[in-house]
């Protein structure tokens, strides 16, 4: 058995550890340092800069909850643009909408997705061939400031936390692009951290958000790698409020979009509760009094 | 800043460590290795035989439903036996119901109590003082071997995993004789574990129970330091279902308790929302065909 542990060094305090069986890639692209290594209890494993992106064990959580949700509480999202997510699991779920007609992936490093490819090819599956999708190795930032208006109906941003090349993607000019993008009814997904740990990143994105969105909510999901209690997903909508929907309503999409079965946390029940927040979550959405 | 650092010792291939800025206990009782230390992320944190107990700073999560939910489904319990809780959060949150009369706790490891009442104070606050408490140190085993029949209606086991010194409180006679000492609409909650780590333990209850009980179901909370996602609290009751209640009965039966106030992570909605289960949980219980 292997002595070998490796450290995400996301805290000062706290810290976690996985075994390394096998160190299957160790490399410095030109934005970030990669790791993939194989652990026993979460099968392969994805490090940007030493925080933990994907698992192939409980990738289904973040992802399936990443993807189903804003486009099954959109209802009828025919482009998509996704913006990082390299390993290709988001672009998976979203083809799996049989609504999608377009999906175009912007990722701008090239290595992510090679690697991603190479040593954990079963998270996209063959998503990568797939005639909808569009990839881009290029820049988010860019992409959202060239696109024309009201190109897209969704956009989910699978980002890094905002420190390194991910900071880029929690700005004010970002969102303001992103809105003028999307379609009137149109909504945008990002992940918000975990709040118990780094209640900052929902309090600010959600307030640089409502500048430009008459809708900001967030809803949680229990990631098993992303410690420290609930993480949320910041999602914030033009037309209607997105997580007003009752369960029937949801399950009919689903239906409709071919993916009711299948999922391992997602169901029409999960999606409905997951708009449900702690109050020491609460409190860090606009408008929600009890600034903490 | 202090380098020194403890592990959490559950799992062969993954661990959580904290930094100890200052240690403040380490004994070995008469049942188990008892730790208290000092860290900045979570306050003070108390480890059994290795693994993570209660935290200062995340252990309203657990408490609140733990307690809160099973007291709530209920509606109208008087007589409230509590197995384990050596810290004496149960026992606060529990005496925070005014419709209680009376809370038994029995923890079988003395030494546990009185460490958390010199280290860890706020947790149980002046709950030791209350005069509807009774604490017992002893055997939970036999303290239920021995109660009346029917003389409870809620039983909340907060144990340690089922390895040492809980093990006991994962037994068919466990469960028979609380099926036996509680009231006609009685019911039990006890802390299973992180399923996505530790599947059978859910699974295994659930089992054991649905011998004694005619509802035997489960609601899930996201515990910062319990990684691994959703940890699931079992319940299994005598009377009605327990996760039926809507939303406005529940805040009516907190209101006349008087506990709507001052929660963190407990409100109405979460209490509802707690028995939506992502299929990977859900496949654990009786019942649920998709045995994984």
């Amino acid at each position: 058995m292997s002595d070998v542990w490796i450290s995400e060094t996301l805290y000062n305090g706290w810290r976690q550890q996985f075994r390394v069986n096998r160190m299957l890639a160790q490399t410095k692209s030109a934005f970030q340092d990669i790791v993939v290594f194989e652990n026993e209890d979460y099968g392969r494993v994805l490090m940007l800069d030493g925080v933990v992106q994907i698992t192939e064990r409980d990738e289904f959580v973040y992802q399936e909850m990443l993807t189903h949700v804003p486009l099954l509480a959109h209802g009828a999202a025919r482009n998509v643009l996704i913006i990082g997510a390299g390993d290709g699991g988001v672009l998976r779920r979203v083809l799996q909408h049989s609504t999608v007609e377009r999906a175009v992936m912007v990722e701008i490093d090239g290595e992510v997705i090679s690697l991603s490819r190479k040593f954990l090819p079963d998270i996209a599956g063959d998503a990568w061939n797939d005639p909808r999708a569009d990839v881009i190795v290029g820049d988010g930032i860019e992409y959202v400031a060239n696109a024309p208006d009201a190109s897209f109906d969704a956009i989910i941003v699978d980002s890094t936390d905002p420190i390194g090349v991910g900071e880029v993607l929690f700005t004010d000019s970002f969102y303001r692009h992103c809105a003028r993008i999307l379609t009137d009814n149109g909504l945008i997904v990002n992940q918000c951290g975990v709040p118990f740990m780094q209640a900052d990143e929902l309090r600010d994105t959600s307030a640089r958000r409502a500048q430009f969105f008459p809708h900001v909510s967030a809803y949680v999901a229990a990631v098993p790698t992303y410690v420290g209690g609930f993480m949320t997903l910041g999602i914030a909508a033009k037309g209607e409020a997105p997580g007003q929907h009752d369960v029937s309503v949801i399950r009919e999409r689903a239906r409709k979009a071919g993916i009711i079965e299948g999922c391992q946390y997602w169901t029409p029940e999960m999606h409905v509760a997951s708009f449900t927040l702690p109050p020491y979550i609460a409190r860090n959405l606009p408008g929600h009094g009890r600034k903490g």
